[in-house]
């Protein structure tokens, strides 16, 4: 059966698909002020009817915060679960907005045709390609995909209080052969990518005490121990001359790439000039040996996150301060153990700290690094997909930053996820005037449809 | 004339005037916090209408900042001046404190009766020693001693602006043939002590710019130069291994210690391992080749008063921040030349700050050390007057604290200034709980009356 039908339905009826997300981005469910909880209720309800009148088994199931959203196709074969979140990002600075909102439009630019509106790309408009390719795949086949399960939460701007718990207690309704997960982007904006590299993190803070209370700076300088030289020193001796971190260790489970990704990732000519040049920067700050694609998604790294003590105020104090902080964090790759290099960490620490000073440790969070396991064949079906789409060799990828649903499902549901979007690197998620553009719109549900293709296929 | 009847009336009085200290401290004068402008001037008000009733011809001075209280006792005879200031330091952690810093009581302690309260040592309470002297001088002999101004700055303890501006407009009503100032304690809570050896002050904040925004951590970590490693590098090369200190030309114009006055100071058989056990301490942090009194008193220093950068609240935030801050302060001492090394340090440090990075800086204030002519016979009766009253033989001390007035009555005015003061190692200034020993005001006065007896007689 060809899948051709079924995009020449979705390139049909994309303008009533585009009209059909902005209603939903019309609701503004920012997920974390109350003051939106009832527009959160509100955008779980219009799924959950959008989703039953396409002919899924819907319901909103409720939880202590935002409910979810869970339908089923029913039917046999393989058990697709595919998830999103409908709650958006708060909309401050408000005045940074060209105009309301949650009032969205589809927009003519330069760049093309865009729309516009707070959730367009994170994460609504990304989740409606999905059922938007339902719909099509319904409408020309007579049925929808067999055997599919999709889960929406309204908390992931919000931390995902609820999403453990839930989970757990819906562990069998839930657990699928392979989830999808529609949150992240296309790579430089122009390349399909499937996320196979998330990294782990880990969070220290770290206190050094000196002196039993702040001293003046006049009457003990230059006998009194300076906890904030203390702690600056043990900052600046945590990476050697060539930016490898000194942590006892470290590299432990620390992987080299395959020679295969490497030469995947040398194909995709990785702008890093332009990376860095977007935030004002331009050289790669990492460690000298290696590209900035490796630094970012497949290096750990450690760097400090705040730090403060003595006087910060306006004008000048010359306290001696009694302590000073340090919020420290690393990302963590392949299999490096956050609860190790945790106490290595903090030994290490330990033997740099002098007499007369103490060293306090709170630990905040600690999360190991994942990898997809892409030797599953539906991972190269799905490369496969996106590549005939896009017309671009689809590539995997890592990604930098911890997207704790993939490891959730991993830890919870002992299931595998393939995160594939189709964002942009300028659609300014989480800040004013977010868009998606409408190419990503239709080429995200065209993709959905062949992906679904390929995984369902006898 | 004997000096008894006024000692004996300070004696019988010493309840009234700890009233008065009281109602002054209850002001609360925080000079460097424009919040509390209006207390500046109320506490300044409320010392010019007690001079007032007292008898001296005494005025507010406007002034851009904080005005200056002037007075005068008119009468011929050796023009003294009077110094003091009425502004205090900020509070916090209000948190530390035991008790509302500006509702200060007397309280019995195991050591004896204290003042507690923001300023009681710090310099209200100090203060307060001359003026009483002063009122128990008028209410015995019918009128105060002659030719005395008493001259105070509200502005102390913010970098006194306006202070050099004032003292030139009003040299000629201002220059006295010798300054007294009262900012200082006696040498380990025990002797007796006039300062001939200032140290200078020198304060510096600087600024590490990196990313032109805030950055995720994730997705830039890594590959984003961090402006707080940047900035803890810099603070930790500030010095070697010896504890000495690296900025080019630091050590030019700090002399060694003539022998005469090194035998003086080591027969004050100075108790470092108590100076510093008071405090939580134990090892002299200093350069490793100097006493802990030379690295108080006769050493120049480099100190962080401040750090701070990136996310400092409750919680983790996995942010990589956009700029980083650190309040630097130099002591200095003999001949070093402020402005010198300031333009040293900022070069020094424009030669750390990577590719990628900017720096910029904000001064604090410039002051030089102060070194006192000892060979005025002034300063020989002083400390004749000190160790009659205190039993035990007076001391000329250095003090690692910078007392820019020393040096701008030198420079400004021409005149020499004696240091003399009451207040003790534990008095907490600058920080929470700050006390004065009812001890120290009672004997202050008293030590005045005798010091204005020896320095007016015929």
């Amino acid at each position: 059966m060809s899948i051709d039908p079924v995009l020449a339905r979705i390139d049909e009826t994309l303008p009533e698909a585009t009209e059909r997300l902005l209603a939903l981005l019309r609701i503004p469910s920012i997920s974390t002020d109350p003051a939106y909880k009832a527009e959160c209720d509100r955008a779980a309800d219009w799924i959950v009817e959008d989703l039953k009148d396409l002919g899924f088994d819907a319901s909103k199931r409720p939880t202590p915060g935002h409910p979810m959203v869970v339908a089923h196709s029913g039917g046999e074969g393989p058990h697709l679960l595919f998830y999103g979140h409908y709650d958006v990002q708060p909309v401050d600075p408000l005045e940074l907005w060209d105009r309301d909102p949650f009032d969205p439009e589809l927009q003519d630019t330069a760049a093309g045709k865009v729309i516009r509106g707070r959730g367009s790309s994170d994460d609504k408009g990304q989740l409606m390609t999905f059922i938007e390719a339902c719909r099509a795949w319904k409408e020309v086949n007579g049925s929808l995909p067999r055997n599919l399960t999709i889960f929406l939460e309204g908390e992931e701007e919000s931390g995902s209080p609820s999403l453990i718990p839930f989970m757990k207690e819906n562990a069998e309704e839930l657990k699928a052969d392979l989830a999808l997960i529609c949150d992240t982007g296309l790579f430089e904006s122009k390349t399909p990518a499937i996320v196979t590299m998330l990294r782990g993190l880990l969070g220290e803070e770290i206190t050094i005490k000196a002196a039993n209370k702040d001293l003046h700076s006049g009457m003990f300088g230059g006998a009194a121990i300076n906890p904030i030289r203390v702690l600056a020193k043990i900052i600046a001796s945590l990476h050697d001359e060539n930016g490898h971190i000194t942590v006892p260790g470290f590299y432990d489970g620390v992987p080299e790439l395959p020679d295969e990704v490497r030469a995947q990732w040398q194909n995709l000519a990785f702008d890093h000039a332009k990376f860095l040049g977007d935030v004002g920067l331009s050289v790669p700050a990492g460690e000298h040996d290696r590209t900035p694609l490796e630094m970012i998604w497949s290096r750990p790294t450690c760097d400090v996150n705040g730090i403060w003590g003595g006087y910060t105020g306006d004008g000048f104090k010359t306290v001696l301060p009694s302590e000073a902080h340090a919020k420290i964090s690393f990302r963590l790759v392949g299999s490096q153990d956050p609860h190790v290099i945790r106490e290595n960490f903090r030994n290490h620490i330990r033997t740099m700290v002098p007499f007369d000073c103490e060293v306090s440790f709170h630990g905040h969070g600690a999360s190991p690094a994942g990898q997809m396991e892409i030797s599953d064949p539906a991972f190269e079906k799905a490369r496969e997909a996106l590549t005939e789409e896009w017309e671009t060799p689809a590539a995997y990828v890592g990604c930098g930053g911890s997207i704790p649903i993939a490891g959730y499902f991993k830890s919870v549901l002992g299931m595998d996820a393939m995160l594939i979007g189709f964002g942009k690197d300028d659609d300014q998620i989480h800040s004013p005037n977010e868009k998606y553009d409408l190419e990503s719109f239709h080429k995200g549900i065209r993709s959905w449809a062949r992906v679904l293709d390929k995984l369902t296929a006898e």
